[in-house]
Order: C-alpha cells, then structure tokens, then sequence
C-alpha cells in the first residue's frame, strides 16, 4: 500500500552508498508512526478518564509531528546531508521511545495505547537500524 | 504496513454512522500520496531537465502538505463535524487532481512522475468515494 | 517579527494580478493561528476540566494543521492555481469559523480559549478577504 | 502579530524553571523560519538558474519542516520532556546551520536567499540560547 520503494527505484540520481531496506523501512515506519500517533491522540481524548491520559496525549502529538518531519526528510535524496539526518533520526527515536514508555503504561487497559506502543518501538528500531547503517 | 484500520477498531467510542472501509482506504491514501508527492518533489529536482519541471516541484509540494493535513483531519474522530471534513476531502481532491494532470505531462519522460500521478490519481477517487459516503 | 513581506518583494519572478497586502496578512495569520491552536490544544489538556475541553481540542488540533498547510500554499508563488488557492482557503475559513466557535463556548472560563477564539477569528476573515480579492 | 506569549502567560498550569523570554523567542523564530524556508525553496524555483540550486531547495524545505516541528513541540508545556526537546533543538539547529550555509553561498546573487540566511542563523542561535538556558 505504500510507493516509498518504488519511488527510490524510479530517482534520477544515484543515491549513493545507502542501505536501501534500511532507508524503505524507515521512512514506512515514521509515515505510519505519524499516522498511528494522530490517531491514538485522539482515541485518548475520546476515553472517560482523558484525565489521566494527557501525557499521552502530548506525547503522541509530538511524536506525531517528528514522524512526520522524519519522513519527509529522509524522502529527499538530493543534496543529502548525512549530519542532518543523523540529528532528525537521532530526535525521531527520542520520541518514538518516550511514546512507547508512556503508552506501554495505558496498554492493558487501552487497545490503541497497546497498537500504539508496537508501533512506536517498531519505529524507534527502524531508526536505529538506519542510523547504524549510516555508519 | 499500515495501522489505520487497527486504530479505528480500538477507538473507544462510536464512530457514527460512516462507511469505515471508505475511511481507512481514504487515510492510507493521504499518507502515501503525501510521500510519494514529496518524494516526487525532490526527484524532480536530480533531473537534468529540472529547469521544465519547477511546476510539477510546486503542485506536489502543495499536494504533499494537502494530504498530510488531510491525513490527520480523517484520523481524528473526536467531536466530529462534516462540513469541515467535505471542505478538507474537497481541497484534497483539487491538490491531487492538479497534482496529477501536471505530473501526466511527464510520465513518458520521467517514471517517478508516472507512478506519483498514478497515486495521485488513486487518491483523489478515495476523497471522492469518502465524499460520497458521507451523504 | 516575520519576513513574509520581505520574501514576497525578493520573489524573482513575477507575482501577477494579486492584492499583496491581502496575502501577506493572510499567511502571517496562518502561521499565527497554526500556533495558537496548537498551544490552545495543549493549555486544554492541561485544564483540571479537561473532559470537557475534549472536543476543543480536536478542533484546535484540525485548525492548526489546515492553517498549517494553507499558510505553506500560500508562501509559494511558482506555477500559481487559483482553484486550488481557493478550495484551500474555504477549508481554512471553515477551519478557523468552527474552532471560533468551539473556543467561544469556553473564552469566559479559559483565557488561553478567549485568545485562540480572537486569531482563528481574524484567521478566518483574512481567508475571506484573499477570496474575495482572488475574484 | 504572533500570540506566543501570550498563550504562555495563559497556560493554567505551572511553566516549571523555563527561560520564558527564550521560549518565546524560540518559537517565533521556528515558525518565521519555516515559513521564510518554505518561500525560499519556490523562489529558487523560479529562479533562471534553478539548476544550480536544488540543493539550496532541498535544504530549505527540510529546514521548513524540522523548524514546523520544533515549533509545534516546543508550544507544548503538558507533560514536558527535557530530552525529547533538547534533540529536537538539536536537529533544528543543524537545519538552520546547513540551510544558512548553502543561502550564504547564494545570497550576493538572490536577495531571497540573503534574507533566508538571515532568519536561518537567528533561529539557530535562538535554538542554541534555549538549549543552554535548559542547563
């Protein structure tokens, strides 16, 4: 359902020493965290006791918002700047991390808290997988 | 790859009177066309010829921005109010109608631009068909 | 404290038939609005009542990510489409009038509300100023 | 014409030990800066010599969306997370550095780049100034 490998088939340019399952995998995840997160927000906000999920809340807007940036960023293969991308995936698993730990906390009583945290921590691995194959 | 459907499962409260499979196929492609469209953005700008192609960079950095915008305004169920979804899904469908019709211009020379007007396509009939759903 | 003004006057090429006074007001108001409902979102959840902000928030959220995304639209000038321009600034306005309100129903309450309700206001009629002007 | 600081002296909850006048600071510059980024990478586009600057493009539209993201992270006072933000500084900083660098270069020859370069170093050092008023 997703087009990231196809489009990295399809650039113009070389793309230069990269692990391309690395870097597929990657932008997959944080398309798919970003989405996840925005959704997880929301079904927080929609629980009787939102009271004790606003942490949640924020840190999966935020997390969200990396993801996002994160995605973007490493969908650009022109010009690339190998000490940029470092920091971004650097900020993006800080993130996937810190929303994993506090959904984790929700998981046995909230189903998306439980599908969120998978995705985050599935994310946060995708990320230091790229970032280890960056060298 | 995608968490859509697994979410809208777990929200916790009622989704209302929506046809949920036009919905999950409606946020997928707003997620995938904002990659691919940013992906197809920076391809452009490897091409030699990128001089001829500064139009289509616009229209799929603006497609980009539409459907990720898009992406999250469908993800979120909370408090939910139709008219702003059928005027979101409706700029949506002219970012990827636009989008398309630009990069069809350059799908024989330039294959990113044929598979980014493909997905665009596919996404404007989804925010089509959710329009529709929606009464 | 923004250089859209300056931006626009330094663009290389020819900006065409537009009211520039009307654009600039209306990004800088989209970027504006963009953060002030996404920092009224967060005062929200912070708010001992958040349960019954929670509809607040959505809207909030929604808002920030449509001025988000028409405020980056706007910003590019290159290959212009004025149906587009259009049906991202009806979804702007529509954006903006419902988080007024919602911020309304709470600005007695919540300062942080009276605040968002005034710049999704003033959001909201620079979007109908840029329409009209359009034509 | 931004409300950042007033939406902070409306926050119901305690702000904690924050450098106040470096947060606000912080936050207006990553939303101009987004927003100059943003109008930067179209100017470019309609430049006569885009060719030689795609990176220059590809630079700005990385530097718009990690500063919309650190701006959007950084309007969150809920449940705050000294380091998440101090690596969201991180790579916000390395995208204005890298964006300043590659306008600089431009900057004698388009007046739009001479601009952006500016904003770019002045969010830089407000990122730098917040990370160091975090101790």
């Amino acid at each position: 359902m997703t087009h990231v490998e196809e489009m990295l088939r399809t650039y113009p340019a070389d793309l230069g020493d990269i692990d391309r399952a690395a870097l597929v995998r990657c932008i997959e995840e944080c398309f798919d965290c970003a989405q996840t997160c925005t959704a997880c927000a929301d079904a927080c906000l929609s629980e009787a006791g939102v009271a004790g999920l606003v942490k949640c809340v924020r840190t999966c807007l935020d997390c969200a918002d990396i993801c996002d940036a994160t995605g973007r960023v490493l969908s650009r293969r022109t010009g690339y700047d190998a000490s940029l991308t470092r920091a971004m995936l650097q900020a993006c698993l800080t993130a996937c991390g810190s929303c994993a730990s506090e959904c984790e906390r929700h998981a046995q009583m909230h189903e998306h808290c439980r599908v969120c945290a998978e995705v985050c921590r599935s994310c946060e691995r995708a990320c230091q997988e790229l970032i280890s194959a960056l060298g």
